[in-house]
């Protein structure tokens, strides 16, 4: 039954998706005698968590009294924007937690769970976990981690060609995989392309919804020759843009433009100021110089590929291209193969299989010391 | 009933797969009064047809008169090395033939079933078509456009580069994928690469099995720099290799080496030799100039990628590559993707789906002005 129970507050968690921002996803269903007293889901970022929804969804607050909750993650026991859960619940009345995933965010990690155990509420945790983590794969990585989760996206033809010339761009995948990238862009914190990407494309580089909590757009641009906010479209768009440049001197710089100078920047130093901001995924959409980059500074966790069934050939632009020379092929994992529209997109994770599921085994987090060296 | 029968028929005619040579592979089943005489399948180029094996099968030949045959492909009407089957079928006394497909061959090409007709058998045809073409793939089409079937094959990475260097053999695929490829070799009647792969990789290039009628090996080599036949392995077993080239003062070439020259090779014309020696169907592996020569000069039927999950990046060898320029995206039509091994394994065919249609639905040879212009 826990499973099953557990299963509803996962589906509810989902219906959060893309309002949360930098909060997880999360699901709770209250139970007594075989009955479902109240439900909720963490539906906005700063607003209340699934827990207090639910409790406050009970009419008769009496009925909470030895019931118990389901919820996906670890409730809180810290007061940020909303007050501790832990409290809420101790003073409800409810009497049994059951968890699905702990809490990898070292301000909660278990702290959480051991604050409910010495109230003397009975508190069960692993159930469904490894669906519950899915919920928040970016999430957990970057609190687990300290990085934001990569991923590098690429459509490219038959023959890993990205277009037919540098300074043009080709329409390689069909509709169904651009409304596919589209979706796809609103599950990140940031989207990432670099300058020849714009003077190429002149992309608005947006997802199809524009949610309260949009991508942020990173624009790699040393020299800053795409700084003119009249000429290219991703500016124009009032949604924030941060470009990683030299040239920081810009007058007339838009409020949503935010310009971020250092006289020499390396992939490295992009990640590490992401991470600092909190950014905890980025989707970077290239071009091939850019996805170079990220491969040979090692700074990636998974690359998604779609395949044109085209041929280009010639010297045309290769996917992943720059003049560096020593080199090996990296192995990574085939996460998924799924034909999309006249397209194929396929998903693969670096290093081989067993790699990740050591890490995603390693699953209370206040045991990994990497989780307490704190964000 | 007829469709039960000629599955028989096209199950046996897949018996003889990888020995029939330039013959299509044939299957024969004899059947009278719900209840199968006798069955045929073509085994070796220069022996007997299935329509034959399956008449001399009867013990009491009285039994024919008035069965009828169900073969997968019409019976020819011209002595080759063997005498025409219509006269052997028409004296058996088996009143009704049931044909799949009428034979694109010019010299049968719908003779057999007008002299069958001619002879009062009554002659059914078209049953099943669709899958006995399939029997005969790469026969069919060299028939129909008097070409061969030609098959780029490339094993590539997620970035489409096929090795980190052009000197050195990158060991991208795994071991199902090789296994497949050696297992592919043998369907071909010949099998194409270039003096670079021949100087990068030292391949043997040659099927799993080697059949009394292995692939010829085609090597295009126009500065014959790969004549060292003590060097290179490709030219150790004594399987046929005809190498293109205009260097043909070699001496001490080996019996089973042929030297082709011409001072300015093109794609066009090796593929006009291959056609003029009957060669039906050729698997082109490379490497990436040759692929892209190959598609520049437009002289390919389908493209079998293999994609290993790896990332080369950098200045890796780009697959179809030259220095070519003006290029546009030559859009193909997917075939097939699936899983082998940890690869995945992509075949495609030019041009969209109808146009193959078309070709596939013109099913009466004879009626085909194409295939009237003799081979």
């Amino acid at each position: 039954m826990d499973t099953l129970f557990m299963e509803q507050a996962i589906e509810l968690a989902k219906l959060g998706r893309g309002n949360t921002y930098t909060n997880p996803l999360v699901g709770a269903v209250i139970m007594k005698d075989d009955a479902i007293l109240a439900t909720g889901f963490h539906q906005r970022y700063g607003e209340k968590h699934a827990e207090k929804i639910a409790i406050d969804q009970c009419e008769a607050p009496e009925d909470l009294i030895d019931s118990t909750m389901y919820v996906t993650l670890e409730p809180c026991n810290h007061t940020g924007k909303q007050p501790p859960c832990t409290q809420m619940i101790i003073d409800s009345g409810i009497s049994k937690v059951v968890i699905a995933q702990l809490d990898p965010n070292p301000v909660v990690a278990g702290k959480g769970k051991a604050y409910l155990e010495a109230q003397g509420i009975q508190v069960i945790s692993g159930i469904l976990q490894e669906k519950a983590e899915a919920l928040n794969k970016h999430y957990n990585y970057f609190h687990r981690r300290q990085k934001p989760y990569i991923v590098l996206k690429q459509a490219v033809s038959l023959d890993g060609k990205i277009s037919v010339h540098p300074k043009q761009r080709t329409y390689l995948t069909g509709e169904e995989a651009y409304k596919r990238v589209h979706e796809e862009r609103q599950y990140f914190q940031a989207i990432l392309i670099g300058s020849g990407t714009i003077l190429a494309d002149n992309p608005k580089l947006l997802p199809d919804i524009i949610t309260d909590f949009p991508p942020v757009r990173l624009i790699l641009d040393r020299k800053g020759i795409t700084l003119d906010f009249e000429k290219f479209q991703i500016y124009r768009e009032a949604v924030p843009i941060w470009v990683f440049t030299k040239n920081d001197s810009i007058k007339n710089t838009p409020d949503h433009v935010r310009l971020i100078a250092d006289d020499d920047w390396t992939i490295a130093k992009v990640v590490d100021y992401l991470q600092k901001e909190g950014i905890q995924s980025v989707y970077v959409e290239g071009g091939s110089e850019i996805h170079d980059a990220f491969l040979s500074e090692n700074m990636f966790e998974e690359v998604i590929t779609y395949i044109s069934p085209k041929l280009i050939g010639g010297n045309g632009v290769p996917a992943f291209s720059s003049k560096r020379g020593v080199l090996s092929a990296i192995p990574l994992t085939l996460q998924s193969v799924e034909a999309v529209g006249e397209d194929i997109r396929i998903v693969s994770r670096r290093g081989k299989k067993d790699v990740y599921r050591i890490d995603s085994g390693n699953r209370d987090s206040q045991t990994n010391p990497k989780s307490e060296s704190a964000y």
